[in-house]
């Protein structure tokens, strides 16, 4: 039996963060778990942040991971959306990367092409896709379902291949 | 004698994060230390995350300030270059948050005019003017000489009064 590898996807929000747990075995994709991190917006971001980074520990410690994937973003509405968005990606990047965990960024033409075929894909159909590779999933919410696409994307992508381009890029690094 | 207060002024970025802690006595001033903590650029932003937000506790932990100010950012040049910084400004609120102190933000020209008199001070005149408010601080970077300009205005805007403005905020919230 070939061995199981389990991925967390993070689709960062600072309003709400979704996440996804599948797990690939051979060419086998299985869901795992899926969620969404809500914050409170009567707090300051300061405090938003650390109740996203308090969701996000309890996640991997929950489901641990053996990798997690975050959508790379190159634009976004404008510098303000952007500086939020920016500040919420953090929390994505930085717990699993403290756990020791590699994390695999991916561009959002390349997660919409890996999972529906289309660079182009709108929302509904992601999730419709989401839903059907896998089954009975019941993504909780839109960020949990695009979460779980960025999973899918990082599985389909050969997650293992960037777990050891990581390995190499620490290796180099520490020189 | 009046009680004495520590406030760290931090100016994140993802390169270069410059920080600096003061003491309050009243109406003196005193520089207690600054410095800059810098992320190695061949390592992903993830682990670069891990590295300033590894320095910054470092800073809390040593310091040990009452609370903490951060320069509040309404643009940036681009959305590329906002993204990076909210990534980065992201560790500046997370580690004192986290460690249960009050975050303050305050923009960019309301610092220069609590420190240089003038919202649109230069670089040279901010550092000039934290030389003269904080004799023999010597600033070890530019960063560090914002960082400890930031902690300068929010001794001036009253730190203290930051703090009730916080535990309010907070109390009202965990109604």
């Amino acid at each position: 039996m070939p061995a199981s590898l389990r991925y967390l996807g993070i689709d960062p929000g600072l309003r709400a963060t979704g996440w996804g747990v599948i797990e690939v075995t051979g060419a086998r994709l299985t869901h795992i778990a899926n969620g969404t991190i809500a914050s409170n917006d009567r707090l300051g971001v300061a405090e938003r942040l650390v109740e996203i980074e308090r969701g996000l520990i309890e996640v991997v410690e929950t489901w641990e991971p053996d990798g997690a994937a975050v959508e790379q973003v190159f634009v976004a509405r404008d510098p303000v959306a952007a500086l939020k968005l920016g500040q919420a990606r953090a929390m994505a990047l930085l717990v699993p990367a403290r756990a020791g965990l590699p994390v695999a960024e991916y561009a959002a033409n390349h997660i919409k092409k890996s999972v529906v075929g289309a660079g182009h894909a709108g929302k509904a159909q992601i999730r419709m896709m989401v839903e059907m590779l896998l089954p009975g999933c019941g993504a909780e919410t839109e960020h949990a379902a695009d979460a779980l696409a960025i999973a899918i994307c990082h599985a389909h992508s050969g997650g293992a291949n960037a777990r050891i381009a990581a390995a190499i890029l620490k290796a180099e690094a520490a020189r």
